[in-house]
Order: structure tokens, then sequence, then C-alpha cells
């Protein structure tokens, strides 16, 4: 009997009308036959009194003086709330179920509380549930460790209790609902046309998600790529059937590998570039900047050595930091703020050399400006100025075709 | 090093005024160095989002069809709230504390949810806390069963985990926090000059825990008295010792026992009186009445059963019920509607002839009629029209001079 795991984040569970949706993809699956594991996120939108947000909220005035012990057991309401009041849900429905803390469902972690790592699950209580016909409920987002404390995985945790849930019970697929169709081209807030997919590798995604999309968390795509179980992206709110996720061999062995080189695009906003450029200066210029960026926990990005200098940027609200620590080494950097890094995204674009040139074609064409750029086998990211980011994936989204019908698979 | 348990109820963890009340009280015994165990209940009132009566209202719309298991995991999140936010509190002051759900503190239960019976205590893991001078918060109302399940005791249970963590941890005292100073000689919403008791038996407070004073959950009495540990209750709101609560010989060899007869007076509201008499009748009338109250759940009180008939009386929600079976068994009840029970209490009235003379005399001066009345050897319980309940009230409250200072103790 196939099993499936299904996961609903908070925006599916936030109101009554919303968790009628998720009863009726519940429903069709258990009617199908199917075992059916259901992973929720804490129900409502931020502001709402039971999601994550809220629950810091309750202590965030005390100075945060919560140990990271206690703040996970204050989170972990948020999802223990959710279970069981879908668990109520499906009980008014007459199907039988059973909502499960982390770990209850046997999920644990160690003990770095506030982002632990899963380090075994064991499935005996779940699968004894399953064979009793009940839908079984877990709380995502959170574990136990061996001793008993709650732990929570971090945020975006529930994506990946459920794909790691979905490796240990073997599942057939993965489904994370979502409030969009899919995984589109590019963000639809800045591309108008931008469409959904119905098949992506795993490693585009994790292209994507590491690259500022909000479709599914990377961590979480890691655990399904490495198990090879096929993840689905899909919207609470239709019946479509989203965005296929699995391995890029199998995309290609089935025929619905389309021979597109680009797949998507991604984009980060709120980026400042950060130039240091000296003829004359210390031999170990990078190292001694690097370092000091490591030590204040500053993630560098886009970075670009060359005998007469260092090129790199931060994330915004890095920027003022990193712009004094460069001071207290004794240099002057050259701060450019506000660009974005837009990434091209396709596991077909390995080898392509063409790929490069239609970048530097479309945004010359739309006068934006190149600040920098790289690339690896499956991506290009250019940085430019954020104030051209809406012309710059508009006309990349259309040099590539990417508006088209059909996409891969069809 | 004395151990104190100090229990914390919703309202006074409903808002930052109340919590730094409660973190005043725990601070100076935990100064004086005391090791301090906290039980807390869940914050705020109802209506409030992290009360209990409004988690269950997130599962009430949905028919009530949530099974006892997950209802208990619903309702714990209220007081895991409280506890860590109470725990942030503490660490923002400096001090060291440790949240634990019922579970993790050792409370071992049965399983039967809802309304969970505590088997066991074990306390290494608080004691072993308490070792290191941390505050020990635990979530009251909650325990686990022995197979890791999460379970709740019941209305009223934070009042029973504090008094049982008391005797498992042969704590010098558990102070049960409220909002009213101690325990008063009458509701004092119904008897203006109604003042706080220096002491007061746990047979008494019993009494009037079980006649409709809100003071204290009767389990949890019991549970005192039974490991004979002196509970206070007293304000959360402000500095006064409020009342002892410990054996009545305690309470007399220590000379601390006034020698008033009566302690206090509690009442019971919407009372449904019950006439069933005819002359001609089956020999088991009585066994058959109270069989179909029984086999119906309804509680029946103030049984007078006389050879022409049987009076009792039932709460004014199970009436319409209770006519309707003795309907169904050929009676024709006699129903007198808007009843009040009034129980006039006190460990000392053992013995003295007088008591019922005051109370006859007291209404009968006052022009209310006494319906039925009913005594033990430290309670008298009349039946009254609920019109006439304020005046009677006050009219026993004067007539043992209640009102009077000074009261046991002093």
């Amino acid at each position: 009997m196939e099993l499936i795991v299904q996961k609903f984040g908070g925006t599916s569970l936030s109101d009554a009308q919303s968790r009628g949706y998720v009863l009726r993809h519940i429903i069709r699956e258990f009617k199908l036959g199917k075992r059916v594991v259901v992973v929720v996120s804490a129900m409502g939108r931020s502001g709402e009194p039971y999601a994550t947000d809220s629950l810091l909220e309750l202590v965030r005035s005390n100075g945060n003086a919560l140990p990271g012990r206690e703040r996970d057991m204050l989170l972990s309401c948020g999802e223990l709330i959710s279970a069981t009041v879908l668990c109520s849900l499906l009980h008014a429905e007459g199907i039988s179920a059973v909502a499960l803390t982390g770990g209850q469902a046997g999920i644990l972690t160690d003990d770095h509380y506030g982002s632990a790592r899963i380090l075994e699950i064991q499935c005996e209580r779940m699968l004894r549930h399953l064979a009793e016909h009940q839908v079984v409920i877990v709380t995502g987002f959170q574990g136990m460790t061996r001793s008993g404390e709650i732990t929570t995985l971090g945020r975006g945790g529930s994506d990946t209790s459920a794909t790691a849930l979905g490796a240990a019970l073997k599942a057939g697929v993965v489904d994370i609902y979502t409030d969009v169709d899919g995984i589109l081209t590019a963000d639809p807030r800045w591309v108008s046309n931008a469409r959904p997919l119905k098949t992506v590798s795993y490693e585009e995604i994790s292209n994507m998600a590491h690259n500022g999309a909000k479709v599914i968390h990377p961590r979480a795509v890691e655990v399904a790529m490495k198990a090879g179980i096929p993840v689905r992206v899909r919207s609470t709110f239709s019946e479509g059937e989203g965005t296929l996720v699995t391995h890029a061999e199998l995309l290609k062995s089935q025929g619905v590998w389309y021979d597109k080189t680009v797949t998507g695009l991604a984009h980060v906003r709120d980026v400042t570039q950060l130039a240091v450029t000296q003829v004359e200066g210390p031999a170990d210029l990078q190292l001694r900047i690097f370092r000091a960026m490591a030590s204040h926990a500053i993630s560098v990005d886009f970075i670009n050595v060359m005998p007469t200098g260092v090129h790199y940027t931060v994330s915004g609200h890095d920027a003022s930091k990193a712009v004094a620590l460069l001071r207290e080494l004794g240099f002057e950097p050259r701060v450019r703020e506000r660009c974005a890094k837009v990434s091209v995204i396709g596991g077909g674009m390995n080898g392509e050399p063409g790929v490069m040139a239609v970048i530097v074609e479309a945004l010359t064409n739309s006068g934006i400006p190149i600040l920098q750029s790289a690339d690896s086998n499956t991506t290009i990211w250019v940085l430019i100025s954020e104030e051209g980011l809406a012309t710059a994936l508009q006309a990349l989204h259309t040099a590539f075709g990417l508006h088209l019908a059909p996409d891969r698979g069809h």
C-alpha cells in the first residue's frame, strides 16, 4: 500500500476555509487507499496568536533571556496546536487520526536547540498507527533528544520533517503544499508572466532555494535527494499537480527532460557590494578580510579575488558592520548599496557556452550594467543595481523563453 | 535547605504587571535560600488566546470530535507557554531556571485523558536542578503516562500538581497564589464584610471547596492532607500571608485554634429541588429514581427519603432531564427552580447543639424560609430560594460573628 507524506504550512492552516482545502487533500489520498502521514507547521500567518512569530513575541520583551531549551519547548506548541486541530477536523469527518509530537513520531535529534539535526527516525509507532488505517499527523519542525528534551529544527524545519519522514518511511512521494501552484519560473510579483514548472531537478530547486526563491527549505531538498524520494510542490488551494522534484537523470530517462537550458530565475535583494582595492598592501590581504568577516558571523558572497584587491558582497543588514571591520583593518572600501543578485538556473546549461552571452545581451539591451558575475555548472549569477531588478528579471525571463508553453514534461 | 512549592494561576500570569508580582514572590523565597519549585497554570483569563478555554475553542467548532488523547496534547500547550514565559522572565532577572513538562518533572499518571490520576512522582530530575540552584518551573495540570503520552488532570489540576509535588518533594509549605487575600469567611461579592481567615483546617477548606467556594481544588486538599503538607492560600498581588491550611489537631496544639464554632459560609446557586410524594407506590420507589439519575450521570444532593416520598436537588442545568426521567418512571414531581444551597462550615461545631438554632433564628428573622436542611459533624446545609441568598448570607455571617476580628490565630 503506497505511503504518502503531505506537508501543510501555516498559511494552509490559518482559517476554516483553508483547513477545508487541507482536509480535501488528505481525504482524497486516504480514500485512494494510501497510508497517509501529514506534517503540519504552526498555524496562522505572522501576528496570529499561534504562529511561531507570535509565540516568540511572548518572550521577546524579556530581552530574549530564554535558554534555547525552553525556547524550543515554547515554539513546539505552535505545531502541537495545529496537529490537534487537524486531528479534530479529521475525526469530525469520520476519519480516524492520531496526532504525534516529533518525539512520539520517533524523530530523534541532537541537542542543538533551535537548529537541531535529525539523527534517526524510529518508525515503529507510525507504522503501527498506519496499519490500523489511521492518518498519522506529525508536528513538523520538531523532534526530541534521546533524553526526552523537545528540540526544533530551525526555520523551514517542517519541510525537513516531511522529507526526512518520507525517506525513513520510504514514501512514494512527499507533497509540500503551499499557497502557489508549484515552482514558478520566477517570482510572479516581479515577472508578470512567470509560469509553474511541471518538473524540476533536486539540484535546480536547491539552487533556487539557496538563491532567494521561497519554495522549499534547502535542507529538506538535500534529505529528499539523498534518499531519492520524489517531492511535489503544489497548491493547497487547487487540485493542480504542482511541480515534481526528482533526480535530473530520472527526468531525462523518463523523457520528461525538456531541452531548455534554463529552468528559472531567482533573486536576492538588498545586497551591498564592497570593494577593497590597493596596489600596495600586505600579502595576506584576503585572509585578513575574510577572517574578520567570519569571526563576526557576516556571510560573504560573490567573492572575487584579484591581484589588486578583493570584491565581495554582504547582506544589506550586515553592511555597516562589515565596513567598520574593514576600516579597523586599515582599508577604505568602495561601498555600493542596494544591489540585487539575480540567479539564472538550469540543469541543462552545463557546458552551454551561449548562456552567458544571452544574459549579457538581454541586460545590455535593457540598459542594465552587470556589476559582477559568477557561475557554476548549473547557475549563473549576476549582480546588478536593485533599481534595475524588475527590468532585468523580465528581460532574462523573455530571453530564455521561460514564458512560453510547453515547459518540461509536456 | 527548605523546599517550597509555589503555584500561580492563570490570572496571576495574565499580563506583564501581574507577572511582575509573580516574579517578586519567587525571587523573595529564592533569595531566602530556599529551593523553589513553581507550578503554573495556563496564562490569561478566559477568552485570551493561551487560556485553556481558548485552546478548547479551537476544536469546539468541529463538534468536539477530538479524542481525549489529542485534547490533552492541545491543552498541555497552555501551561507549556506559561512555564517558558516565566522562565524567560527569571533569566532576565539573572536567576537560573528550568521549565519542565509534567512528564519531564517525573509526574507519571494513568491514561484517563482529561482526568488522569497521578500514580507516582519521580523527583530525581527536579532535585538535580534544585541542587544546582535553579528554580524549577513545572507545567501544572499535566503529567505523562509510562508510555510517554501527555495527560491532563482535569480542571483545578494545577492545584493538585502543586500539592502532589509538595508531598513528593517533602516541601515545608505549598503556597497557592490567587487573586484574593486568602480564604474568606464568605464570598465577598455577596457578603460585603467577609474577612480573610488566618487559619483553616483541611477538612474545613475541603468542605468549602465541595460546597461552591472557589478557593482550591478538593483533590489538591486531599493530597496535602494525606501527606500533612501545610498549604497557604494567598494573594499574588500583596505581601499578605494569606490563610494557612493544615490539620485541625495541629492548629489546636499550637494554640491557634480560635473557639469560634463556625469558620465560614459557602454557597451554590441554581439548584432545583424535586419532590416525589405519593402515598401509594412501588416499594422500590427510591431505588428506581436514583438508579435513573445515576445512569444519566445526574448528580443528586440534599437527598431526603421519607416513608411518603423523596426530596432531592439537582443542578439547574440537569433539571429538565431529571424531570423527564421521573415522568418516564410514572412520577409527577413537584419542581422548585432557582434555589440556593448555603453551607455553614466549622470544624468546631461538632456536637454544638446551638448552631442549628442560630441558623433558624437568623433566617426566620430575615423572612427566609428553609426549604430543606442537612448536616454533618462539620457542616450544616440549608436550601433556600435563590432570591433570598444575599440576605441569608449576610444574616448568617453576622449571626456567627464572622465579620468580627480577631479571627482564629490572633
